[in-house]
Parts: C-alpha cells; structure tokens; sequence
C-alpha cells in the first residue's frame, strides 16, 4: 500500500507524480523553429515509494527520464523511470527498501550491501549523450544507459570494463576541440574513499587515459570544469565518514570551518603533480566554464557562501543559513606561474541567480562571452517566498561577461522556471546565436511547460504545454539529431484489425 | 501543431488531457477490501486534436479507455487512446479531419464516407465486458475490442459477421438469469434510418436472436432496459433527418414538441408485436432497471422533462432551459394487459439526481430494491452553480425503492463525482451488500481520485489518489477477474543489463 499522506508532499504541484507517460504531437503555441531536430532530455527523481525516514533527501528520488521529442515544429513527449537495481527491488517489495541519501548502513537487510554501493543509485540527476548514447547519471555510481527514443533503461554501462571506478560524474564534460568525453568517479573505491579517478573517453568509447588523484578531503565533487591544459575540482564545506554513516546519518553535513580546495590536474601528466589552491568557505555545486589565459587559470561558477541545501544538516547543529545559501556569480584567477596555493575571488556581478549555470557547449574550456541561466527577478511581478528557501525562479537571462549586460526574459507570473539548456542555431553559429529551451512550472494551472526562447532577443518563441504537472527534473539538456540516433517522430504503431 | 489556446478549454482541470499513462501500484489512502480482485474500466473521451467547429459536441471527443487494476489491495493504473480509424487517420493528418457529431458531411474530403459512416466512431462512451471480452463502446458503430490488460486496441468486433447492425450500442445489458447479452443497434442500416435491430448474444460469442423493428421516429436511442420478458426502448425529443446533416448540422436537435414513445418488444418474438406507448415529451439518456409484474412493467429511470444537453440546439430556436434539463427518479407502469398506448408516470421522489444511476447488476431485469448514483447535495458546503448546467456532484447516494431511504456519501468539498459502480461483496451476497466505486475529480489539488466506499454503511474504505486530474470519463464499470482475464499486477519486466 502506497501512502504518501504523510509526505513528503502530500498535495500540491510538488506532491508525488509516479506515472509514465506518453504525448504523441504535444500541444503548442507558437512557432516551434523549424531547424530544431533533437530532443530536450530530462533527469530528476521522484519519490515511487515514500522515503524510509522523514529526514532524507530529496536526491534520493527514484530516478525518472523524460525526452521532448522535437522535430518539424513538431513534439512528442515520453516519461520512464530509471530501471535501477534499487528501483526493480523496491518495486517487488512493493515499498521502500533503501534508508538514507548514500548511506548503506540504513537500508533494509535484504538490499544492504556495503561492498557495493553502487547498487543503491538511483540515476536521478543528469542526462548524457555521448558517441550516440543516451544515459542518466548520478554520481555514486556507473551512468545507466537509456535508449534515447523508447527511453527504456538498457542497464549501467562501464565501458567495456575500461571505466574501473566505481562512480560517476552526473556532470561530465565534452571537450568541443577534441570531442572527447572527460569524466570522473570521486569516493571511486568505495564509500568515503578520497580516491578521484579521472577518464578520457573518445566518441568511440574508448577511455584515452586515467588519472588517479587524492582529494585533499571526501567531499562533494559534484562537478568540474575543463579548460585545454587542466581538469579541475572544487572541494567545499561538506564532509562525511564511516562513523558518520554507521551513525544512520545522511551523507553529508556542512563544515563552515572547512576551506574550499581547488585541484588542477594537468590534462597530460598522470595526477601526480595535482596543486590544491585553497580558499575560504564556499560551496561550488555547479560550475559554469573554465579557460586558460597564458599561465592563469580562469574559473567561472555560480558560488555561495554557505549551504544550499536545508536538506544537509550543519556539523556543528547551527540553523541553516538562507541568506548564505544565495548564489552570485563569481570569477576565480589561478596564477599556475606562481608556487602559492592562493586564488583570486572576484564576485562579478551581485545579482542573486540560480545555481545552473550554462554556455553554449562549443565554447566549453575556451575563452566565451555569455552566461545563461535563471533568477527570481525582482523587477517582476511573482517573487513571493524571495527570502527563504523556496524561491520562484520567473526569468532566464543571459549574462555578458564582456559589455557586464544583462538581458532577461520573464516566463510569467504563476510560472518557476526549471534549468535553461543553450541550442547553438547551427553548427558554425557565431556564440550565443541560438535558442535557450527549459521547463516551467505553472502552478496555477498546474501544468508544466515547455519554454523556447531566441537566446538574443530573449523573447519568447513557442511553448509547449504538458497535461499535467511533471516536477522531475534536476538537469536538462537539448541533444540534436546528430548526437542522438533519434526517430523522425512516428506515430504509435496500430497492429490490430480494421473495419472494411 | 496543436494548439488549444482558442478552446474549448485553454486551461484549468478541463483543458485537454491528450496523454497515455501507466502506475504501477498506485498511492493509496485507507484501505482497498482484499476481496476485490478487478478493474474499474473506465471509457470516455478526450480532443486529441481540437474540433473542427467550436459548437461541436463533446461526444465527438477520442475514445480513451482507461483502466484501475485492482488485486490485494493494490491498485494499477493504465490509460490508452482507442485507435479508431478517425484517430488513426488524425494522427497521421496531425490535424482533426472530421466535421461535427456524426454528420459525415462535414468531414474533411480524405475521409468521407456517407456509405460508412461507422468509420468516423470515436468508440468514446462505455466499456463492455462479456465473454471474458473487453471493448469500447459508441453508438455509431461496432464495438471496439480492446486488450483488457494492455488496452491496446484489437479491433472492431462483429462477432464472427453474425451482427449485422452498422451500429451498437453503448449499453447493452447482460441478463444475469440466462448469461446473455441484449444488445441493439439503431440507425442501424445506415445514417437516418429507423431501423432497430435487436441482438442476443450468448456468452460464446454466438447470436441466438435478431430481432428487427422500426422506430416511430428517428431519434437517440442511447439505453434500453430489459424485463425477463420485454427488450424496452424509450423514443424521445431528440431529432434528425438527411436534409438536417446536408445542412451542415450536429446530429440532433431537441424538438420539445415530440412525443416519448417507449417500445415494448417480446423477447420470445420476432418483433412483428412491437408495441409503442405514447406519453408527454420527456429525455431518458439513461435508465436505471425494469421488470415485470405480472402482465405489468415497471421501468425506473432518471428522466427530465427537456433537453439535458446545451450543445444539441432546440429546434425552435429557443435557449436552453437548464430547470427542464434536471432529472428526477421516476417510476413508469405499463399495462400489457390494456389495449390502450398510454403508461403511468410517477415521480418517486422530487430530489434532483445526476442521471447516471446504477443497480447491484444481479438484480438486472428482475425486482429489485436499491439505486445508487450521485448528486449535488445542497445540504453539503460544495454546491457553486447549482442552478447552471455545470453542477456539482459531490454526493454517491443509496435510495431505497422499498423504504424511501436515502444514504449518502459526501465525497469532499472540493470534488466533483462522476458515474459510481456498484461491486457485490460476493456472488452470493444479498442485494445491495458490497461496494460503490467510481472517480471523483478533485478541483483543488488537480487530481483524480478514486473513490471506494462501503455501499450499506456508505462510508469511505479506501481513496486512489492519480497523481493527475483525468477527465476522460463518460461511463465507468466495475469487472471482476472472473468476467475478464486479468494479469495479477505485475510489475513491468526489465530486461536490461544488470551489475554486478
């Protein structure tokens, strides 16, 4: 029996959706542009069996893709769930098997297998496509590979044997000069292992090199950020330990007292001469971009000081911090020419936005222009819950780091915009020509939405609306048609009999 | 490109659903009795594509069937379009083709057909099962046979070419005393004819009797209702001709003028003794029970004394008159012994009632002593637009023929009730003792729910909530495992790789 009456959200827009689904030729308004032929890829999760404890974390989600299929000024809509090991266990229980956000010693006996944590993914948080594969992918284990029309789950995928950690990245990156994949495994012998394991991987799937480094502490290395010379890794604030975990503790906790490490890892050495550049308190969950300028290192991030997330408790018990939990965007300057482990923090603009930050992907590791991302505008009309931590994300902007202009655009004022994803218009488009395509929440209708928008005039082009109220989503990317093997749009098949 | 943004209903829980889904063991509140092993089959209708006028009917809406799989107390949802020809060849058009409700002159040129007018089904209006068989139903046309686990579309069924009506109807009934299914078709030898050909049918699939007669004029013959002895059809208001749909019409219009005609025709003859009562203009869409005493009949239903419908005009021209458009229960008297045309009329109680109303199904044709149906209770604080043609039902409710007890059941104060079931508790259990099923749209959090309740106490067991506002009902049936073959829930297979 499935009963969510006592949470985590009862009722409401963010109340559970645990549906699969399927829209043939999705309704529009608007002009959906015409050379758009790809697919907006969705992965988030959501609560299939209510959590083992009321503490959890919401990234603990079951792990749910969703594909807006776009072709011809034309849309299909498909929802699946993740087909984790996890999720197949729980769906035989018929319950919830699993304890708390990656931490083995809470699950129930029947599934609890310190040796292999991995197992316990849920595949919830960003989706990829590489050498003509699509997966979904969270950080504590291998990507799950996901068949990019049917979107039904293929199965984790490690290579070929070639890709030897046991973890992730959910936020890999491809190198636009090489075309190669760099991604990486952090805790990547086991938990609370301080073992990062960085790949290179060709188009073809082949991994290129490894390098093993040690991380000045276990922490959160959500994502990285890539220039030519250097892979590079934030470690900030939260930390974790076996005694933590034996404890039946979440994860991570935050330690304000713990400094921000940066790791620069020479693309081309083998990890042994990785530098740790230190700085005070932050938190980097996500970056923005990154690029070599002569012997500086240039990293572009949205930061805040403190926690983000009321989810994660503070080591040392003190209340979470709203206002420190406020992303700014912030510029940091290495200097790789001095023998320091110093940097150089520059707070470049003081707008408060949201921390999913993207560029236009061709200009990945090299020196680019414009930021897009998402903000609680306050010149707008719906801003209601500015100051806590369920703030109404209105407007997408774009952000231009040469002329410091800034250009928004409004999805409405009942409307909360989920993580925007550039579309370059072609392939030798100049940078930024193109279109921003996300996710709304309508919470007056109750219906999520579909926003493309022309990325320079930052007006609005067409939006596609869904029947329902679909929340999951923590990362979304726009993969075109070259990237993915993707079907022309077929109708449904019909196989049975007709009248003459 | 679809757009609905014009109507007919832009937003709000109204606004179209367009979306196949499937969840696997649904959130439940309470407790589902473990007795129940079943589905609550559900078909109505839904605008793929917007309609080709705005004062069509929504009769003209796609058949969507959908389904509430129901064993050991867990609950599987699956919703599917029915893939008629119309919707076949609207996908593939990507646009509505079809003109008005059942006028195939106003079909677009690519698919009219005036010698087969049965092509242009939308098979929207109830689900049928007989013979371990499952199908969609319309009026105009065959049944549609549908997989009772995957719902996907079969066909349309003729039963072996031994039903030769174009037409069939959206209810027929199953004599609980010999097994066998009456069913009929009207316009049944093609558009405007006043042929009505009456079938039974035996639980193999085989026809044992046609029976053809004439009607006195051609209108709705949407339900009939069955004595041991009599097939029973009522003939009123509802009017049409070729010259009407050359004109560019919707199928009916009300004609307050026309007699109600009730057609009395032995289920031992050959219809050649078909005799029609006269009484004053009346609409009984839908009838509640029939049977016979001694050389009496007695014929209960909802019956209105006008048109109950806004979109089917008057042929005079006049407004709508929503106060001639509410039902009361009443009882008719037939005297087969008289020579005379006449019948008696008696309101059994003068509370306004929702004209769907149902019987504990055993008792079908026979005396019996419970109805159940929904209704606006005005003692209940949810009764906005009580007086218009979009009332509340926020109340199932038992009435008691012998008694005059009422019972009810307020389903909440924010949902509106669409068409209940009853389920007996067993085979043998006495009339009335069991369960009332049926969904409940909820306005406030958007949802649907459905609703599960003791039919002697009328209180609530158990609440299935969806996890999104499903509109798509006309008629609702309960069927056990016993009259379909149901799967016992499985969950979906996986058929992907696995870790190790």
């Amino acid at each position: 029996m499935v009963d969510f009456t006592n949470g985590p959200a009862p009722a409401g827009f963010l109340s559970p959706q645990r549906f699969e689904a399927d829209i043939y030729d999705c309704e529009v308004e608007g002009a959906i542009p015409k050379d758009l032929n790809g697919a907006f890829v969705r992965v988030g999760g959501e609560w299939f069996y209510p959590p083992s404890r009321p503490d959890d974390s919401p990234f603990s989600t079951d792990g749910y893709i969703s594909s807006f299929r776009i072709r011809d000024g034309i849309v299909d809509f498909r929802g699946r769930w993740v087909q984790t090991p996890r999720f197949r266990n729980n769906l035989e229980a018929r319950k919830q098997l699993y304890g708390v956000y990656r931490n083995p010693f809470t699950h129930d006996d029947s599934v609890r297998d310190l040796e292999r944590p991995y197992l316990a993914t849920v595949a919830n948080t960003s989706p990829l496509a590489f050498g003509g594969k699509l997966y979904a992918l969270k950080e504590d284990a291998h990507p799950y590979e996901i068949d990019p029309n049917t979107l039904e789950t293929l199965g984790p995928w490690d290579f070929d044997g070639q890709y030897k950690a046991q973890t992730f990245s959910a936020h890999p990156k491809i190198d636009p000069v090489s075309g190669d994949m760099i991604c990486y495994g952090y805790e990547a012998t086991g938990t609370c292992t301080d073992d990062l394991w960085i790949y290179t991987i060709s188009p073809d799937g082949q991994v290129k090199s490894e390098v093993k480094v040690k991380v000045p502490y276990v922490s959160t290395l959500h994502d990285m950020v890539l220039t030519q010379k250097y892979f590079i890794f934030p470690v900030y604030g939260y930390v974790t330990s076996m005694e933590r975990l034996r404890e039946g503790h979440l994860h991570w906790a935050f330690d304000k007292n713990m400094p921000t490490y940066w790791g620069m890892v020479r693309r081309d050495g083998d990890g042994s001469d990785a530098r740790w550049f230190k700085g005070p308190a932050s938190v980097v969950m996500h970056t923005i971009n990154a690029f070599d300028d002569g012997d500086k290192v240039i990293v572009d991030a949205p930061i805040s000081d403190g926690n983000p997330f009321p989810f994660f408790p503070q080591v040392d018990g003190s209340p979470w911090d709203p206002v420190a939990a406020r992303h700014t965007i912030r510029r940091l300057t290495f200097d790789m020419a001095s023998s320091g482990d110093s940097y150089v923090e520059q707070i470049l603009d003081p707008t408060d936005v949201v921390d999913l930050a993207r560029v236009d992907d061709r200009f990945n590791s090299l020196p680019y222009r414009y930021v897009y991302s998402s903000m609680n505008d306050p010149e707008q009309p719906f801003d209601r819950d500015r100051a806590g931590n369920n703030r109404v994300v209105n407007s997408y902007f774009r952000y231009d780091l040469q002329t410091g202009e800034w250009r928004k655009f409004f999805a409405g004022d009942v409307h909360s915009l989920q993580e925007v994803s550039f579309i370059p218009r072609s392939a030798n488009a100049p940078e930024g020509d193109g279109y921003l395509i996300g996710t709304a929440s309508n919470y007056a209708d109750m219906r999520t939405e579909l926003v493309i928008v022309d990325a320079v005039e930052m007006e609005q082009l067409a939006r596609v609306y869904l029947p329902f109220r679909h929340t999951a989503q923590v990362h979304g990317r726009w993969y075109n048609n070259q990237e993915l093997p993707l079907a022309d749009s077929p109708i449904p098949e019909y196989t049975g009999r007709r009248q003459t």
